[in-house]
């Protein structure tokens, strides 16, 4: 995948990097749309790019891509005629550095670099086109805010096919660092890899730090050093924060979205909060930060007058974005792209305040999005499954707190009922828990799927017939306790190789 | 003038920068072609520019500049009517936040942000345009190459005239940075400055160091984290950089022109350097280092066959550039743009190597090119001077080694001779060293006028009558150790301040 990010555009093509936690159905939906000629696939998910094939149609229309196969490396494997190996691939190549003059040189900076596909608010998966003029000033953003330095050993916990990587794929290669690449993300890999080979610098979802503080550092590593951990994807609770630190990694905090291209805040510390109390340095580690210093303006504005709000740290609004690493689009669909731009502004529906210093703080997700170890989770394309259950009349799909994932969706699900034979009343259809959650198994990628079903009579709405999302995410919330025992015990049962599959 | 580099392009408008150390007929000579709508003035050189404006010629169709007047913080002066003071001037404008929204907004980013004039190798100074995107990248290439930080604080002893200062105006802002401002470049002020704030970075030719050893940092000052410097302008000797690191500054080395907007190579430090002796790491870190991330290409080609040389660290050619830092081209003069840029890059006129590991090293400057303390000088234009005088038949001026300013012009001059009266031969006309380096004084900046003069009967030439500076240079070398004393005499006897106001 690293390699991908280098060799694509180095052809004039245009990257697409897969969610390899998806299903064939919904890789199969992103292929359809985005028309890939050639599908590059780790033999690891060999399986589930062959059953992704078999659902994709097969005509002169829409020819398959060429597959490659990527073998382990040093152990490459046997392929049938028509399959092709990666390394078979690159030994075919003109390698010499004379050749480099023959390399594709990108005619428009505004040409795109990668499409990268994200569930966001609505049902189908978007995909999102990332210039080469956004990548790039993108990509030098984070070495100055994050200040990765020019002697950088650079850990991959963060998957490369999130915003490629939070565009550190670029720049760990603009500020002539090294790669540390991982096939797992255990504990035990994390910290073998950090000792061997000097790892200065990791990017992660806030769940890892979970890992992080389950796994425990060999007595003999040099602790002296902390390594610096950029998070991001949902805020880490200020208790968290604390606790990683005092294991010897120093936490930035950013935020950033796929449509802008990584991050678009970091949370730059200021030299005299050092004299603040611990917990307190936390609180304001928390807060997404300030903008970084390639994008134009990052505001929050009142949703209905458009208006920025003061700089209280109270007054809610949507946090929008203007800049060079915005998104160019949604691909082939023009009524999400011009309502994700509407007034001008990328719109990121997510709710924050501003700081009277200017750190912008999110206080509140746009309403349908869950969060889960990272993953945007579309509420709507969940309940879309759970509505093509035989048995189903209404979902309404909110977060649930999680205590490893952060957030998990819980499923509030209304049985459709039917007429007794003898016509004097109406009898709910039988159904459980269990049948529901297996039927989005089926359905749908498995982190996406709910954890939980309440069924109940009737969804709460509000005088227009709207459901109610906040009640139910009140009720959710109350749910929370079963919960963590049970994540605890599913966790503890299936061992730390199944945490890490989900990362 | 920091603010200068703020506030002039906010109103549209473009920034020129002029050398204080330049006299009153070069900077008239600048603002003839620069054609200035407004001129700032710091009150140390209220009687330069009053001196400059009587050299101006004043019509309808050159009108002269409206001059501001900046008085020293705090204590303001009484002015004509006529003559405008900048914190007046300032005063009367809206500074509240809300008038951001009527700042002027570059609508072409490739439009000029500043004009620089350099001496360059030809007598009249030259106006280097540079664009808002050059700038932008050269800025953000600093910070990374150099590795600035989110916690700056960067310490004056360049001028910002300079290139703008490398780009580090713009830096230091957009790493949110402080700047501390010296008027007078003297130890006791750097010592005393660096203690007072914090100073965490400077960048300086490397006349600077010498200041730096002269004086004494104070015994009390926090040596535990050494002051990153930046050094360009002429190769710094290996021996003197292991003295200033020894003193607690680490040198970063560092190439750039105007032409290129600032750096354009960093001699980015390697880990496995740290292993070395000493000396040898200085020898390392003599060499001007690889390109910054934001500029194209660097390469270093045969002049004649324009091939690029091999990286063996012996072959040598010209160092050309490539990208978006180089310069629009000088302004009004498209004879010495198109020299410039012939086939295709920027020609720096400077002679290198490439080593094996990709480092760019100058072997000689552009044969023509004096660079003392850090300043650029023509020979050609000290070369014009002299033919100005009654009694010069032929001058020619190279470079002549010092130990205080790196190098200093020494002319070598032949005499007219005169008929004798009885049309039986001729006498050479006589004049005295001290009358054509008094000559020179009055007729040039003081900086550029040669300290030695050596009369011949003839230039050296080729078979195609051109002057054979090579030989001649030889010959300055020579003249070393004469002037060694003399340079030491002077320093000793005019004290470190007049030292500082070469700076």
């Amino acid at each position: 995948m690293y390699e991908m990010h280098f060799g694509v555009p180095m052809t004039g093509a245009v990257l697409n990097p897969i969610n390899t936690r998806l299903d064939a159905k919904t890789i199969a939906i992103i292929l359809r749309h985005a028309q890939p000629k050639m599908l590059f696939v780790d033999h690891e998910f060999a399986h589930l790019a062959r059953e992704v094939l078999r659902l994709l149609p097969f005509d002169d229309s829409q020819p398959h891509p060429l597959i490659i196969f990527i073998d382990e490396i040093g152990s490459p494997r046997k392929h049938s005629s028509e399959e092709l190996d990666y390394e078979g691939l690159i030994r075919r190549g003109d390698l010499t550095l004379s050749s480099s003059a023959s390399m594709f040189r990108v005619h428009d900076e505004n040409d795109p670099i990668s499409l990268n596909y994200t569930s966001g608010t609505t049902a189908d998966p978007k995909g999102v086109v990332v210039s080469h003029r956004g990548a790039y000033l993108s990509a030098l953003s984070s070495i100055i805010g994050w200040e990765m330095g020019i002697s950088l050993v650079y850990l991959w916990t963060l998957p490369m096919f999130h915003a490629n990587g939070w565009t550190h794929t670029w720049s760990v290669a603009a500020s002539g660092g090294t790669n540390v690449c991982l096939r797992h993300v255990t504990a035990p890999e994390i910290y073998k890899n950090i000792d061997l080979h000097g790892v200065t610098h990791m990017s992660c979802v806030p769940t890892v730090f979970r890992i992080l503080l389950e796994g425990r550092r060999n007595d003999g590593s040099d602790k002296s050093r902390p390594i610096q951990v950029l998070t991001g994807g949902s805020p880490p609770p200020a208790g968290l924060l604390e606790k990683v630190q005092r294991i010897g990694f120093q936490v930035m905090h950013g935020y950033g979205l796929t449509e802008a291209t990584g991050s678009v805040l970091f949370c730059e510390w200021q030299d005299e909060w050092n004299r603040l109390p611990e917990h307190q340095q936390m609180q304001l580690k928390a807060r997404q930060g300030v903008r970084n210093i390639t994008v134009e303006d990052v505001d929050v504005k009142n949703t209905k007058t458009q208006k920025s709000v003061p700089r209280d740290g109270k007054t809610m609004g949507e946090i929008v974005i203007k800049g060079n690493s915005v998104m160019k689009g949604y691909l082939r669909n023009p009524k999400a792209t011009s309502e994700s731009f509407k007034h001008g502004w990328l719109n990121t529906g997510d709710i924050g305040v501003i700081h009277p210093d200017g750190h912008v703080e999110i206080k509140d997700r746009s309403k349908d999005i869950i969060i889960s170890g990272g993953e945007n989770i579309s509420s709507i394309e969940v309940e879309r499954v759970l509505y093509g259950h035989l048995k189903v009349l209404e979902a309404a799909v909110v977060a649930m707190p999680h205590p490893l994932w952060g957030e998990t969706p819980c499923a509030f699900v209304v049985l459709k009922k039917r007429e007794t034979n003898k016509g004097r009343g109406e009898e709910e259809l039988v159904t459980t828990e269990r049948d529901l959650i297996d039927y989005c198994r089926e359905n749908m990628p498995h982190f996406m799927c709910p954890r939980k079903v309440v069924f109940c009579q009737d969804l709460p709405r509000n005088s227009n017939g709207k459901i109610l999302k906040s009640k139910l995410r009140d009720t959710a919330k109350a749910l929370v306790v079963d919960e963590v025992n049970a994540g605890y015990k599913e966790v503890h049962r299936h061992g730390v190789s199944h945490v890490s599959s989900r990362l």
